[in-house]
């Protein structure tokens, strides 16, 4: 970095996650503690392309720390995936005098901003905000631990009436690569059974182990699925597979969708927020750039972008282990 | 009645609904209250059938006023549609000394209450718990409040992820033949248009709708559809029909399923299930019999089952209104 | 009304309460609705008298119908109790040409609006808004229900720890001179006795209601006391007096204060907000001033402003045997 | 450890925290899974003493990993203080045939669990269980992630109030000798400034603050103080110095009180308690003992107890800064 940095921007990008708003507050208010200038850009690369920018003062995020969504917006930008358009944006944050960027986003958003550095020289620094918790180089995404209240509070819901009736659900919640949020609210919820992306589980598995619970007593069970579960077979397929072949289970499916996304943030996910925040806008006026600032073994801890983006956050063997003992 | 009531036999049946359990407690500590014994009966009319039983004094009931479900609970039965079977129930009733019935359930429960009493000259109370609130002779079912808030909830946790990505909504909500959750919910969650199957809104009343919306800059909407909605699609259907009529929706579908049956009651609902409960027992011991309580003009009243079962709870022609002009 | 009123302006005043925010959204949009402007004055009184106005067309409402507290901000007034304040509010208004008003707030709010409109026979009209529920003409104020389910939520927390525990609590709520909230609530949660303002229960009573659980072996209870408790002891008097008489009892104290008034409005009050908005509007364009909307036997209904102030908001004497009954 | 382990109990002890029934659900599934026997133990070590035992097998914890507080109930027992009944305890164990403890709780439950250990050479096997996080040996103890959402909750609704009337709040949460979750909540909530007992701010420091907060147009603030902190006032009499010297702050006070101790734990929570309860009895198995089990850099880990009890979790420094920036 030859030229101090006096004005950074920061986007959020990709699909929202709670924590986004927290994080914007942030890098916003970081920014003012060390006297640089802040600008917000609306619906992440699009907005860059657009020159839809905002001066954001620290006053400008008062109140919303506790807010679901993004209030910079979020969207997906084809333009931004032709050189075309990567200069159209570096020519607007030139103009408007922005030095370096924050991105908040998963593994797209990445990779859009590692491109951009490597193109224009520009420094970047990603922060990872995604529920999925899919990102290489942090043990925790913002919104990761807000989507698994949501989650379990669902699940609790849906037990009431399974419970009362004696039903099985099949719930579907999201990850499509990445059974994280399944395995950690399928023990949270006390699932009977947790299928993910990561480990074929078989349909023979799935039928011995609601054998076995029936067996048992237990005649309410809730199985909770990946929605990018290697079984080969999506929820509704999964109801009538069980049906068809434990005839005595009354089956139901329930598909979260989108409100896993949306929600007022957990107290986890705002000050982690805070925390990486701070790290990103503090490594950029340190020179450093094209890194994801992240949460590693409960510190701050930075990893190049391109790590980030081609490494994959690993399922716990150890969860897997205490999800089998606690359906015992 | 020529006979003084002694013991009381209490039960849930059909869909379960918060507040379940609160109107469970207030019948056993009526009981008590009144120094009769109360008797649980499991599972419905099943249990009834099977002779499934419990004493319940009022310490059994404690801690159970916030739980979601039935701790008794619920099942559909299809011998209690017999002769033979509601024979077989009146023996036990009798073996267990039983003097009279309180039912808390739906349509289809009161109406094997009604037969079960015509049959058997038994004295039977019934306590209207549902959350689609479609009963006729109360305003109030047992757990629709919960439900309703419940769905509000979901839905601000949609909008933030709608807002942040200006993307269209489809939410259904539970409601097969009233639109009472749709409605209710769909003005409290400020959506943009609501779908019940009291009115047939029509097709292009909702892509006019959309289009307005869409002109006066409101990038991002909720529609509210019920169930049983008289569009004549569903939402999957319509999330198709609206991307090929306007292809500059991004349209996302949410079906909030059985979660809306669950839950810890809402302080509306425990307090409604506490005054039902004690007015179907001391209606009992003042003689009446066939009667469903229910909340009329915020009063605790009694309507006879018959028009309980043949009436219709009617949607609030004001509320329409209401929500039209909420959406201007 | 000799003249047609074409501009209305909004004000939240007094203490604020959940479902302000959708009440003022529901006046907006009412205005829009009908082709009349609206204005917002900001915080109460206080701002009608600074000019503080703000002009509010059916967008700038947008994402508020979820939101506690109020975005007009509230106030109390003292320059608002002296004819020149009034003087010089009217002549705001007069210059602004706002030529009537919505006034949400409760006893002292309305009390303001009925003068000013006796002052310069100016059209008011009045919305409940008050966590308290004691205004006369109306069973439900805005923000009561939520308070009532932020109350009991409070309650099943402080119960998971006295349970686990065996302590008794006494846990004191809102309601200075109305003890709704304290019976409801204490309902709901199921308090083991509750002190309210409209009825002197005595000391005696509740050590003998303390025995008698005790001796039932119910070892760990909640006592609600609403502010205005009659019985002449604060919270921690009474945890003292308690631990005197009954030292076998561990005794705990907790306020739930002021959160009793914010958090995310329930459906309930979102409704009615949505509701009482839209007959205040339509009340005003009718000619009809110097009344407040309520809800009275579930209808939307109007009650002289002066009666709203004067009347009292009663208990229900059922409630209160249902309460001595739940607590057998 | 000379003899094979065939029988563990376990109890709860100390000030209860959402997630210990999660953990006793643990701990008696991961015997199950390994073929022992599992015994719950009433009331701490009271009900050691006392021989207050219950055979638990796996569909006895059914249903409860989601509640708050302890279905084994918590105490503090001075009887365990003296040899004698420690005696006595250790004979109850030995009758009952149970050969090692799980011991759920913080500080002054370690402390006896060594010392039992030391003159029985008993294995026991601690897990942490309190919300105030203020064991060494652990980043998170149980209940402490629940906490803080609860109180971040509490504080926005606080908020909403706070906002609407320019108030500024004294909000006391708890944690006597360690300021965790005053700093965390209060970076959570966004609050203006925080007092925790590690660090004396001082009283020209908190007016400072509030002054520059004033004049930077900010009129609502929350000031987050720990029960412990080190400014030498409680929340009561900081209010009553603002006033004196701040006079145009209105300001109010909240203790948030031992709802912080309950309600259903958060994801975080259920799945920490359930692999620490399966390391608790694994290492028991493995003929380990006199240990707790914690979790330290995302990885379950082994403390010894003895280090457990002297060590002390310190505040991190990073969060204090965090702290001083977002305050910006």
């Amino acid at each position: 970095m030859s030229k101090a940095i006096k004005k950074i921007g920061v986007l959020t990008s990709g699909g929202d996650s709670p924590g986004m708003n927290a994080a914007i507050r942030s890098v916003v208010r970081t920014c003012a503690y060390h006297n640089i200038e802040c600008v917000g850009i609306y619906r992440g690369y699009q907005g860059m392309i657009e020159g839809d920018f905002k001066e954001m003062g620290p006053r400008s995020v008062k109140n919303i720390v506790h807010l679901g969504g993004t209030i910079l917006k979020s969207a997906r930008s084809k333009d931004f995936m032709t050189a075309e358009g990567r200069k159209i944006a570096h020519e607007h944050l030139k103009n408007a005098g922005i030095d370096a960027l924050v991105v908040i986003g998963g593994d797209g958003t990445f990779t859009g901003a590692e491109i951009f550095n490597n193109e224009f020289n520009y420094p970047v620094m990603g922060i990872p905000g995604t529920i999925d918790n899919d990102i290489f180089g942090t043990s925790h995404t913002l919104g990761y631990d807000t989507a698994l209240n949501t989650v379990v509070e669902c699940i609790d819901k849906i037990r009431d009436t399974a419970n009362s009736h004696n039903r099985l659900f099949f719930v579907e919640v999201m990850g499509r690569d990445a059974g994280h949020i399944a395995l950690n609210a399928g023990i949270g919820a006390g699932a009977e059974e947790i299928l993910i992306p990561e480990e074929d589980l078989g349909l023979d598995r799935l039928l011995e182990s609601l054998e076995k619970s029936k067996a048992s007593g237990k005649l309410s069970s809730i199985v909770v699925v990946s929605e990018g579960d290697k079984i080969g077979k999506n929820v509704f397929e999964l109801k009538e597979y069980v049906e068809e072949n434990l005839p005595e289970y009354d089956v139901r499916v329930s598909v979260l969708g989108h409100m896993q996304r949306g929600g007022s943030p957990s107290c986890f996910d705002r000050v982690l927020a805070s925390r990486l925040g701070v790290k990103a806008v503090e490594s950029l006026l340190e020179g450093k750039s094209n890194y994801m600032v992240g949460l590693l073994q409960d510190k701050v801890a930075l990893t190049p972008l391109e790590q980030a983006i081609k490494g994959s956050s690993k399922i716990d063997e150890e969860l897997l282990r205490v999800s089998d003992i606690m359906t015992t």
